[in-house]
């Protein structure tokens, strides 16, 4: 059972606040053997690769084998049952009409002075798209992380994703080549992110890594950071349904459960107005629970992390909510695009009842890779803007710099920056001798 | 005298490499200090911030004292000669006009389905701004980082800047002020960071921490990133002119200096196609040196980072300019307009001789605070949207969750997650009953 809160009650906001500061996830401190692993793909390239992967994959590869060659890339192609090439094709196409909404515009503009100024888009050249192996491989990651890079333009796309034991996952293969990769490495780990940041004498380095992964995995991405660009370091996945009494029970249950079976660190809360509603969704949870095939990870992740909150009105609902930052949201409330409009800080939200978070997973067209552990506060989903970077522009004429120049020295003096000055001083004193 | 290079000559690549290679900057590993810091600010609140604050800054404080008063920022900003204060301001007024332009649309629509997808942008809501104190501590920096925060709708700005001995500085204030900033802590330090990431007794905590710092900072930035957002981790500041002979060489030199004058890890390279003129530049660069304030920075850094390259055409210089990704790029060269178009990776442009990249520091429009180390190849200088954060929106209607729910199941079903599946199959299945 999870835990049951109740905002008119006066242990609620203690309750609430440890809800908030319950560390879910206690990651291994990999660090330094992740350090290890860098220096010596730094140094040895392929070879530390190649006998890296021998170690913890089992897998015995040669620098020709270390990319998929399309021989095989087809062969698993075809491997793939129709209804799954159509379900992935159908999820590729909107997940590229929704972020092709993304691209920004380039701007330029002329000032009063006389100044130009502006801005100019560009694509990352080259990115690198990690993919766990085992079960967590799932290709529908492998259309959310690889189509907002092929949209915003970059050249070179390639992944990383270990096959133990040589199995691969022909779904994310197909996935792979339906968002247009270059190369797929079957290679994972610190060693996959290290060769990736820093190039080997095959694999070319990327601008930017991408994508979800371990304790090793993630603490390679932090050391690598800044070297190259990454995304978020993920942490477990989490909902916050909003839910009045005129839902399905059920519904409000599966909808809860389809984080709970992602991790046992997964957390699932549920926020009504109607205490019997709560109760009810809390049965409806447990009758699932009873056949559900990865019931033991969802039993775990609800019973640990999991909360039903009763308030006395949906305007304490967007408060906590607010406070809450969930990664995803679902409403299902009468007024559900006007509570939506309300919402300040979410991953993504999910609005109305025909709205479950599970079509935003795969097939909605928005992005699935979403901020968790409250960082909707300050950071967004992954996106397109993830793999492009702008440029400021600004062209002054004699005249924009003799109206703005002056302030410029004046404050370089200030600051004791005196060639900043100078650099200004010495084409103002050319204008006024002309 | 700094490194001169040619293109045609035969060790170029080499040397190249070396340059672009070259580590400009060894940070004092002081993370288990940091680390020691923000354990105790988390602990003990106020305490250890004013305890920390008088053993570093030999500042007695008190709660009541940690921030500035109201009257201490009028009597400061008193002090302010005219001249100064009406440079700010024109600097604050064009900062903002710029930075207004950035702030990006909201968007909405219905696709084939009946799907209606969109996205929403909201500001962060607290953000707080590091400004370093003694020599670095920049009016204009305060202007760059906390305009952008105001622009893009953060209700609650405040301001940490250390006053080593209890010493401020008014134009400092004033910046604040003009910027809108709420509250000014006269606190430094990882206990200022500490503070801001989490709270204390006075301190409310922020969400995103943005500004420079010395390696303390920098150190605790990084560890408190996850809890809040922090902006990127700024190395020593660079510039790349690309400049023909119709310069006056004089110019060049101090733009060149201008970067080499802030900090002797800082790096100047200037390309020319010309020989004669990349030996006048340096030349130039020798007279100003006899003379600047600041001629032992500035010395050392052109001495040990600085680069004079010699390219046969402007083609070879796009494409070293791109691989330097340089923070600052000036264009001194006939068409520099069209040369801007073709440069993919660089901070920020100045286009054309009468843009020395001072007027950028202080009252161009376009931010100061820009991607150094070659990051410009995946990262993007400070702006608005570093302190706004976009919610994804997904709304369907039954016909839409009909039109693509199967395809959501099917996908669910190969990735292992039943859950999913059934959350969208319970809703197609009261669809079909009805």
């Amino acid at each position: 059972m999870p835990q049951f809160l109740d905002t008119a009650e006066p242990g609620f906001e203690a309750a609430f606040r440890a809800l908030l500061a319950a560390k879910r996830e206690d990651a291994p401190d990999v660090d330094a053997t992740v350090a290890g692993i860098i220096a010596d793909v730094r140094a040895r390239g392929d070879a530390a690769v190649i006998e890296l992967t021998s170690r913890y994959d089992g897998l015995d590869l040669t620098p020709e084998t270390l990319a998929f060659s399309a021989a095989e890339i087809d062969a698993a192609c075809e491997q793939v049952l129709a209804e799954d090439r159509a379900a992935l094709e159908l999820a590729a196409e909107r997940i590229r009409a929704y972020h092709s909404r993304q691209l920004p515009e380039d701007a330029r503009w002329t000032d009063a002075t006389g100044a130009s100024l502006g801005w100019r888009w560009t694509a990352v050249s080259a990115a690198g798209l990690y993919v766990p192996g085992g079960l967590a491989s799932y290709p529908s990651s492998v259309l959310m992380n690889a189509i907002p890079a092929r949209v915003a333009g970059v050249e070179h796309l390639v992944i990383c994703a270990p096959t133990p034991g040589g199995v691969a996952n022909p779904l994310v293969l197909l996935a792979a080549r339906l968002a247009g990769v270059d190369r797929i490495y079957r290679i994972g780990g610190a060693q996959a992110v290290a060769a990736m940041a820093y190039g080997t004498e095959t694999i070319a380095p990327v601008d930017k890594i991408t994508g979800p992964g371990n304790a090793y995995v993630a603490a390679a991405k932090r050391r690598v950071f800044g070297k190259v660009g990454i995304d978020m370091i993920a942490g477990p996945s989490e909902i916050l349904v909003i839910a009045d009494r005129d839902n399905d029970p059920d519904w409000i249950a599966l909808d809860l459960l389809s984080q709970a079976e992602h991790d046992q660190s997964a957390q699932s809360i549920l926020i009504t107005d109607d205490a019997a509603f709560g109760r009810a969704v809390a049965d409806a949870v447990e009758r699932r629970l009873l056949t559900l095939e990865r019931r033991d990870i969802a039993a775990a992740s609800w019973r640990d992390f999991g909360a039903i909150i009763q308030v006395r009105d949906l305007d304490e609902a967007v408060t906590l909510s607010d406070r809450i930052a969930p990664e995803h949201l679902e409403l299902c409330v009468a007024e559900a695009e006007a509570l939506a409009l309300r919402i300040r800080h979410a991953g993504a939200i999910f609005i109305g009842a025909w709205t479950p978070e599970a079509i935003g997973d795969y097939v909605g067209g928005p992005n699935h890779v979403l901020p968790t552990a409250r960082s909707a506060r300050f950071s967004s989903g992954l996106s397109v803007m993830d793999f492009l970077k702008r440029t400021t522009l600004a062209s002054m004429t004699p005249e924009a710099l003799r109206a703005i120049g002056p302030a410029a020295e004046r404050l370089a003096i200030s600051e004791s920056l005196e060639a900043h000055g100078l650099s200004v001083r010495a084409r103002l004193d050319r204008l006024n001798e002309g």
